[in-house]
């Protein structure tokens, strides 16, 4: 290996946009760069500072990146909150007041009167100065039409102008990117910039989305901009990804209040290589990122969340079965979620609809925007209708969903029992059961468009709206019916027996894990959602369930589905490779294709390899003793020798086509009067990656997946046969899974 | 790689004890079977049947475990209380019945006489039918240390006569296995039966020791015992480990009541390889622990530990200082503790002294007994210790840590205000600080004797005993100087500003931190604990603190010191090896050795390779086309070529001497009267590993950490070189950090 700190000649060790990098060398290069500070170090007092400080610059960096990611979420968070309620109405005190905040101080302070303060003025009050009659109705509809449009509008051309890596959630191409794979500007300023203000445009517009995903992306971002202040982290792809894993981890962090939540799901979710040093500072990270959030503390409850519950109700074991039922939905769910997801977005790239994208973003606003006013569950934000419905009524809450019959039978200040609903819950039910069709259908729509979208949220509500229907049901059963077997063991009259909030909580888990398939995360998510060890139970069951339906149907979890539509070369780490052929099966070249390209390590010219490289694509060529022997010298990488055969044409004196070339380490005693050699030594990686020719495949993916190769020479009995790359593995999985060799694109 | 399912010949395949496993061929080996199953479930109902059974067969698996070491936690918990109780005095009522259970209904509820009901009756009112006077203490000191002496001898003689294995906490031992060795009979049924009884015999005896770490080693036994009634888990080295990294989250589950906490653990102190798949089932088996161990209740409390805490009086900003000086003394406590305790552990290795294990556990029980029966907060039992101290004092407390002068003139109900200490609190302080030197000292000696013993709880109270002096102290501080300029600004008198107990928790993390070197699953298992998010900062900035600075006088914690006092060959996953060397530097033979010993594949004799075989010592060689060319064509084990030859010699016909063993595929025809031949080919690992002589070491090291390899050839320009094993690797990372290479015994 050589030694990459002299870097001779710019340019070598680099990588091209869209190309996987290679982690063992750059790991190489970082403990050499380690090395060389720590050997220094001795030598001066300037020098140790330098080291220190070095090591330190870890830590710095997550802080960094903590505060930044908090703050720029705490941002969005007031922003959409404002930009929302500005759909509805403004403020005549303050215009940068949004509802709540400008009816505080309002006399009315009952939860029934709070929604009506007279600063904060409707549409129809500021157009037409009334609030009654159909004819407010229409003018309050149609602002809120026209300004769900005029956001959409906006994030789609902001997205199509200026940052089109900014749509979507970004999760997929972030674990392709942790993966080892080049994206140019997709964690760029420009991607950040413009992703911070559109999703705030998005989520604003009223469309069946969400921030949390995007918000991984905006985290990410921020990673990636502020390794540039790093030397460590700068020029080195494997170090910057360490820190970009952290990055996510905050981001998670930040979207849910979740920070232990947030490191488990960077771990499981997006991260491919995560060593145990990466753990603790992404945790820190996370942590710096969560309580930079609630400083800010955008929701006005010092919370981290806008769904925060505390209900400590118990629940029973026979519960289990509407959980796992909640668990099935969720599979189910998640499972047609992604076919039907997935084949709109494959129709969009392959018609016409494709090139049409800002129109597809009004028409899916309008439609969502005219269907969801007239009903208050889908007119208001996806997270305050989730935050209702994983509510647990108390006895003066006045919201619909609340309107129980009350006996006031029950010891005060204790649990509320089990009431009969009144009219109130059964009217909330219908438009309830109306806002899960909505969202079931429409986020499958939205999910994919040209503006930042997540489906954390829009996934979460349809859980949760499915799980609060259930909830109400079994409540009511339990009421009308204690004497049933299922209940009088444990539920008597008047007792507090069913939380429908709890039934929300459970289903939101389950359908989020259906379509993303996390487990444990998940699990932690939810947990530091709600404060309490108790429901860990509840929420496992219907987690479990849920992963194992939506398996069943589908192995692949939502990001890994859009990677694969992308042709991403993404190895799966999770998934075990199962058939049982071999590396000779795999390599190129195939049983009747031309020899391997090889370069010889003493006899090939500068024109021999320049014919070589212009002949043929591949990325880097093996080195042999000779022709004949085909005796594995090293591996050279086609970039690193058109740079450096460049260079030398350029500035040593006298390399000319019939210059030969040697890799070996000391060349030869020419005759005079021959051109001079070129010495390529320094470029030439000297231990390849080797597997035989009888090596089963499933050996070989390990070896890819755990050291993160690029490639893999092919020997038998000693002799160089073939070469096996990612993009050979990533397609030969591909053709086993039955599936298009041909959409894996990149290498 | 050869078909293991035939498995032709009994014994080939499988390892001898002290021996390290191959995982890729323990995987491969794996996955062989999963095809099997899959292929055949295609066939039949039956088979179908058996494929589903075998996949949730891990999941069962995990129930039972989960199941089984909560219920022993449960047992051990409940019978060492009674134990401890003992030691004091006995219940008339039955004698079953501890102190706690045998007052519960006693007349006396109030918190001060709780202590003193009739039924309970210490050993001087038994015996001498009084409480009062010195004799009366005499007797009970007397009986105390007796019971301790007894208890101690028990437990060492049954350690010693029944299961040498089932002393210590178990943990470095369980790191190595999990890395891929090989220890017979550590976690077997004998050594759970005798680990069990001692435990709860070594923790009653009052020695300063915990049962959180042996829990762990039981959760493992559990584990282990529990695969055999699976087949996919009792003949796969690989996927046991799997199960024993989920058992060891169980274990820390049970021993904190902290399932995430365990999971954390078990991935960042404990496995080695830890797949994503394991994580989720991890979580499961923890969980199932952890609410067994609820539904039992050892503590009568609902609660999964003794020292649940649940104050939440918020900390300020400032307060990070003395958090910080804290995590100090906890980063000082463990290299301290680190050093001495493996200078005597080596002492005892190498003098006189091991020869009499029952001596020295008498002579330190002795000692322990006879300093800790005067000092009341060291005779209670440690974990009481760490519960009193965690507490934050209301007002009907009467302990004498809670002895302040109350001036009630805050409003009631709410926060207590910081009060000035009574003669109860100094008297407490003084008690506390010679407690804290007893632990410090006496802690040093008693882990590594042959006991079960762990050191969570000894670490942790030590760190709680300096925290809540620390914390007493900032308290009396901003109590008489709240115009002190660091007080005034956040502290105002009668505001409760200090929590002591919160410095206690916050020590006790400082403690284990700097002994163990955990980070997460710290910080998470002591969240668990305390059940609040908000103390995350102070918990994360000691730990922190505590690791940096143990971290700077020593880079191992206990347990790796542990595993390399023992020669346990342990390729620690979190160190990075630093330095320049190249596999030709480590690779045998060495530069004026005798040349490789390899065999060729088609022209030796059976007695040409029992020579090799009984001259050398070597596990295995490696196979080439011919001496001259050392071009490589597998690897064969020396276990697996005795077993095939004496196989050979005894049941085929006419093989003898003289017959040529065939590596190749196809042996050539042979002329008449020739011995027949042997062919091998089935034995041959056709997929060695190799790496090229200039590869430089930390690749190396990479690679066998990665793929778990036992060894690997080392080649030059395709011709086979040398070999490099995980000894090899590990005694030259030894040398490296300038230790003795000799110190690795194990390969």
């Amino acid at each position: 290996m050589m030694d990459f700190l002299e870097e001779p000649i710019p340019g070598v060790g680099t990588y091209d946009d869209f190309n996987t990098i290679d982690w063992v060398r750059e790991k190489s290069r970082d403990r050499d760069r380690h090395r060389e500070i720590t050997n220094k170090s001795k030598e001066s007092t300037w020098a140790l500072i330098h080291s220190v400080s070095d090591a330190f610059s870890g830590w710095l960096l997550m802080l960094l990146i903590g505060l930044l990611s908090g703050s720029l979420a705490g941002l969005i968070d007031i922003s959409a909150h404002w930009m929302t309620d500005l759909k509805e109405g403004i403020c005549t005190e303050g215009l940068w007041f949004n509802h709540e905040h400008c009816c505080w101080d309002s006399d009315q302070v009952t939860f029934e009167e709070k929604d009506k303060c007279p600063k904060w003025n409707s549409w129809s009050q500021l157009l037409i100065s009334t609030e009654e009659g159909a004819f407010a109705y229409i003018v309050n509809y149609f602002m809120y039409v026209l300004w769900a449009l005029l956001f959409a509008f906006l994030a789609v051309s902001l997205v199509k102008v200026f940052a089109p890596y900014a749509c979507g959630s970004g999760i997929p191409e972030i674990k392709t990117i942790l993966s080892g794979f080049i994206i140019r500007g997709y964690l760029g300023k420009w991607t950040l910039i413009i992703k911070t203000i559109t999703l705030v445009l998005a989520v604003s517009s009223g469309l069946s989305l969400g921030k949390e995903g995007p918000l991984v992306h905006v985290a990410c971002c921020c990673g990636n901009i502020l390794c540039h202040c790093f030397n460590k982290y700068r020029k080195n792809e494997a170090k910057r990804r360490e820190v970009l894993s952290a990055a996510a981890a905050a981001g998670v962090s930040v979207a849910f209040g979740a920070p232990i939540g947030g490191v488990l799901f960077s771990l499981e979710e997006v991260s491919y290589y995560f060593p145990l040093k990466t753990l603790w500072r992404s945790f820190f990270a996370a942590l710096v990122a969560a309580f930079t959030l609630r400083s800010i503390n955008p929701f006005g409850n010092s919370r981290l969340v806008l769904f925060y519950v505390e209900f400590h109700t118990p629940w029973h074991l026979f519960e289990l079965v509407p959980f796992i039922l909640l668990g099935i939905f969720g599979g189910l769910w998640g499972a047609l979620f992604i076919r039907t997801n997935i084949a709109w977005c494959r129709k969009r790239k392959t018609t016409q609809l494709g090139k049409y994208p800002v129109i597809e973003v009004l028409v899916v606003t309008a439609i969502t925007a005219i269907l969801a006013f007239p009903n208050e569950y889908t007119r208001m934000s996806t997270s305050e209708l989730i935050s209702e419905l994983f509510n647990d009524c108390g006895l003066l809450d006045s919201s619909k969903l609340c309107d129980y019959e009350n006996h006031f039978n029950s010891s005060k200040g204790g649990d509320l029992p089990d009431r009969p609903a009144g009219a109130g819950v059964y009217s909330a039910m219908w438009q309830l059961a109306l806002a899960l069709i909505l969202k079931i259908v429409i986020t499958i729509f939205t999910f994919g468009m040209k503006i930042p979208s997540g489906l954390f949220i829009p996934s979460m509500a349809v859980g949760a709206i499915a799980g609060r229907l259930l909830g109400v049901g079994m409540e009511q059963m339990a009421y009308y019916h204690h004497d049933w077997a299922i209940f009088n063991s444990w539920c008597s009259q008047g007792a507090d027996c069913i939380t429908p909030g709890l039934y929300a909580m459970v289903g939101a888990a389950a359908c989020l894990g259906g379509v993303t398939r996390m487990t444990v995360s998940l699990v932690v998510i939810m947990f530091e959602l709600t404060g309490g060890l108790e429901y860990i139970v509840p929420l496992m069951a219907a987690a479990m369930t849920s992963k194992w339906v939506a398996d069943a149907l589908g192995r692949e979890g939502i990001y890994d589905a859009h990677i694969r539509l992308n042709g991403y070369p993404f190895l799966e780490a999770k998934e075990e490779f199962a058939h049982k052929t071999l590396a000779m099966d795999v390599m190129k070249p195939r049983r009747n294709d031309p020899l391997l390209t090889v370069l010889t390590q003493d006899s090939m010219t500068v024109e021999d390899v320049e014919t070589i490289i212009s002949e043929t694509t591949y990325s880097g060529f093996p080195v042999v003793v000779s022709r004949e022997s085909q005796r594995l010298v090293g591996f050279v990488l086609r970039r690193d020798l058109i740079i450096s055969i460049e260079n030398a044409r350029k500035k040593q004196d006298g390399v000319v086509s019939t210059s030969i070339i040697y890799f070996t380490e000391h060349s030869p005693p020419m005759p005079p009067y021959t051109p001079p050699t070129l010495k390529l030594r320094n470029i030439l990686d000297l231990s390849p990656f080797t597997v035989t020719d009888l090596t089963p495949m499933e050996i070989v993916v390990d070896i890819f997946r755990k050291l993160g190769l690029r490639q893999c020479l092919v020997t038998h009995n000693g002799r160089l046969l073939g070469i096996i790359t990612k993009k050979d593995v990533l397609k030969h999985i591909a053709q086993m899974a039955n599936q298009d060799p041909e959409s894996i694109l990149f290498n």
